[in-house]
């Protein structure tokens, strides 16, 4: 029913699709694979943490009452389930408004909330095993990941990556599940990449798009996918071709990108984890910030001025964000986030809820600065590097500096450290209660060797949403 | 509890957020409000046309299968009805396949595709009044149309209008049914756009992408509005923002046609029908070979070459399709069209079907080309002149000329044509009896004193889908 079209040739995004269709387990390298455990289970912590959130329980609204009552997918904090559709795009909002999902570093896209969602609402939907959950899910990651680095610098400037390579991300992992061959995945692809949105100018009056570029990639990439298995049919070179993507979204791609170490080199296993609950773009200031003041046992008050010396991918994305008007937008705002470690030691959940618009997180957010910074600018995106200069109220001159901040694969989180921070989510969400919370972690630690992937919470717990 | 963010200032796409909340049928002149049932009749023709087939028949399949079994929104071509997200995917993707449906010249933009389908499954779901009805498709043409004129020529380079604009014309449209205030609907035009996107690399290799594109747009659309109305926010400045849909997919937006002529100028009655079965690109070169073969008694064998003078944007769609596969490529392909016209007079949906690929087809198609034509370029999109200069066998050089093509606002059908030509669809699709398609357009054209919109075909006609 598939046919390729006559004048679709080879091309580095043919080579990625054919790779996501002909993944296996056995093709993974066991690190991988628990990498991706660790991912999948720091994810299950962001949506339990916000499933109840306001723009949350709008898209999960609107998504239920346009989907069937029930069936065979959960979404994460309800009793019922629903059709695919519908739990891929209540999951995916859910898993990102904590701003605690993860980030690959040199795509600047965040895989998990958008892989994951669609395929664990497939897997449900097909009683898949958890060993072919866990292949699609990394087959969504390396493919989302080559999209984003294709897209480049350039790209990312306007359009948020998690929306745009997350169609094709989620596209990959349901087409994957539903055993598309190399053919039908680029015609999913086709079909992902043509849906493809998302922009950042939601930032600029704190709406609530970011929530909704997740829902929409997980459902049209998940759409995309089924159309595929279903004969319908995409652009064969929707990445590179002369109005694809790259065509019409970026100046400076590259589709070599999209094929680089297809087999050999893991790009799962570089996704780095959150530490704290706050736009990626903050977490090396805000680590360098503590290190220096650990040196040098500064506290709060010892700060007159920290100047953070960032890429111009921090400033495009925070710099606009000059007065935080929510919580949510104050995780945008490189003064709030030092503001909090530096008060704290940690910007988790609970600092920004209860301070981020206290007095003395004001002052101090009125403190810093950010200054574009040669070599941090130049090793971006492929290492983001951390470093602050802070003058102290007695007139000292210092600096702090950190080269993987924490949660990245060299200053990465054990898998105490995950269980423990997906735990926290919960707890602080609530809706959940901790020994369910507890029971479902340990649980999923186990899905390798799950039969049939079913629900992660309970039915008979009902959560927020 | 959907507030203005203090940041948000006035521009051009709030005054047309609130043109669009604010509408009211009384304000809409009465040739508009006549105009606006022309163009509801001639896109239930192209619905009906297109709802079986197989593209369409995938979307509707997925879009159901992942949707509730019943609802009070139809699916043209089916007995049972469903949610107004899926109602609207399937019928908007049913109603631009066969290439009938309507078409503004300025924007190049199909608004019926995108507007009338969530318009109709909403005003279903919620039994709004006809009046209801019409004014909002209104409020969704007058938006949708200018969007697609502030995004420009270069925009359309790379993107198909009808998928990126069409979010917004359908936004509006479902605001306006809920109810939404000016500040709502911008909220509602923010999740629109940035969830806007179709690319126009599908052509390139004849696959499907041009169904999902309105099916997208009238679903994403749709939610945009009701997420709106349960509080969700979206950018104040979705589209003029220095990271809105401008700065991401346009080099030449101009702001100033957002609110051009709001209230005075109706461009919802500038909007063209369709008289071939074809892209629009290629009428105004088949009008005027029309035209110069009957002002000479010229008959297809008398035909040696044919040059059609084209603006640019003919040349970007139409150009990369050298050799068509498939009856819906050929729609796009200049030769292919000019050679129908030659041979039948018209390149109507039987013509397509039965002779895109016959021999004496082919011969004719390998004489046309495409030329750039200051004059026409010029003119274009304001204007689509049509400018040929055949050859003929016995050495003649002769040149054509309309200067608005069958269809267009000065050169308009009847609504007896308009009626024929939806019979003549219906009957073309198979799947709805004559008399069954007779009585309901001729119930249609009564819109504007229905008292709560229901199904447009009886529910015991069951089509094809």
């Amino acid at each position: 029913m598939i046919s390729t079209h006559p004048d679709a040739p080879e091309s580095p995004g043919a080579t990625l699709a054919a790779f996501a269709a002909d993944l296996c387990f056995s093709q993974i390298p066991e690190p991988v694979v628990r990498r991706t455990e660790d991912l999948l289970v720091d994810w299950f912590g962001s949506a339990v943490a916000g499933h109840a959130a306001r723009p949350v329980a709008s898209i999960a609204r609107f998504a239920r009452s346009q989907g069937p009552d029930t069936g065979p997918c959960e979404v994460i904090g309800s009793a019922t389930g629903t059709s695919p559709y519908a739990a891929a795009q209540a999951n995916a909002a859910a898993s990102h408004v904590a701003e605690q999902d993860d980030v690959h570093n040199g795509s600047v896209f965040h895989p998990a909330t958008v892989v994951f969602p669609p395929a664990l609402a497939v897997a449900q939907a097909l009683g898949a095993s958890g060993r072919e959950l866990l292949t699609a899910c990394v087959a969504g990651y390396e493919v989302g990941i080559r999209v984003g680095e294709f897209l480049g610098r350039s790209h990312y400037r306007v359009f948020h990556t998690t929306g745009t390579a997350g169609t094709l991300a989620a596209a990959a992992a349901v087409g994957r599940l539903l055993g598309l061959d190399a053919t039908g995945m680029r015609h999913a692809f086709g079909s992902a990449g043509t849906q493809s949105a998302g922009l950042w100018e939601f930032l600029r009056t704190a709406a609530d798009s970011k929530q909704l570029h997740t829902a929409h990639a997980a459902g049209a990439g998940l759409m995309a996918a089924y159309l595929a298995a279903d004969g319908f049919t995409g652009a064969a070179q929707i990445l590179e071709g002369p109005q694809g993507m790259a065509a019409g979204m970026s100046i400076d791609a590259d589709p070599a990108r999209l094929a680089d170490g297809l087999g050999t080199r893991w790009a799962t296993a570089e996704t780095s984890f959150k530490y704290h609950a706050s736009c990626r773009h903050t977490h090396p200031a805000a680590d360098a910030l503590l290190q220096v003041m650990q040196a040098h046992g500064l506290g709060p008050q010892d700060l007159a001025r920290v100047v953070t010396h960032v890429h111009q991918g921090a400033i495009d994305v925070l710099g606009p964000v000059t007065n935080p008007a929510t919580v949510h937008q104050s995780k945008f705002s490189m003064g709030t986030v030092l503001a909090l470690v530096a008060q704290y030691g940690h910007a988790g959940l609970a600092e920004f809820d209860a301070h981020y618009r206290s007095r003395a997180t004001q002052a101090l957010c009125g403190m810093v600065e950010m200054a574009l910074d040669a070599e941090v600018d130049a090793a971006y995106p492929r290492r983001w590097i951390g470093k602050v200069t802070v003058i102290t109220t007695d007139g000292r001159m210092l600096h702090g500096r950190v080269d993987e901040p924490k949660g990245d694969p060299g200053n990465t989180l054990s898998r105490a450290e995950i269980t423990a921070k997906a735990l926290r989510l919960a707890e602080h969400a609530g809706g959940v209660p901790p020994a369910t919370m507890q029971a479902a972690v340990e649980r999923l630690w186990g899905v390798a060797g799950w039969s049939a992937v079913g629900r992660l919470l309970p039915a008979v717990e009902e959560g927020g949403a």
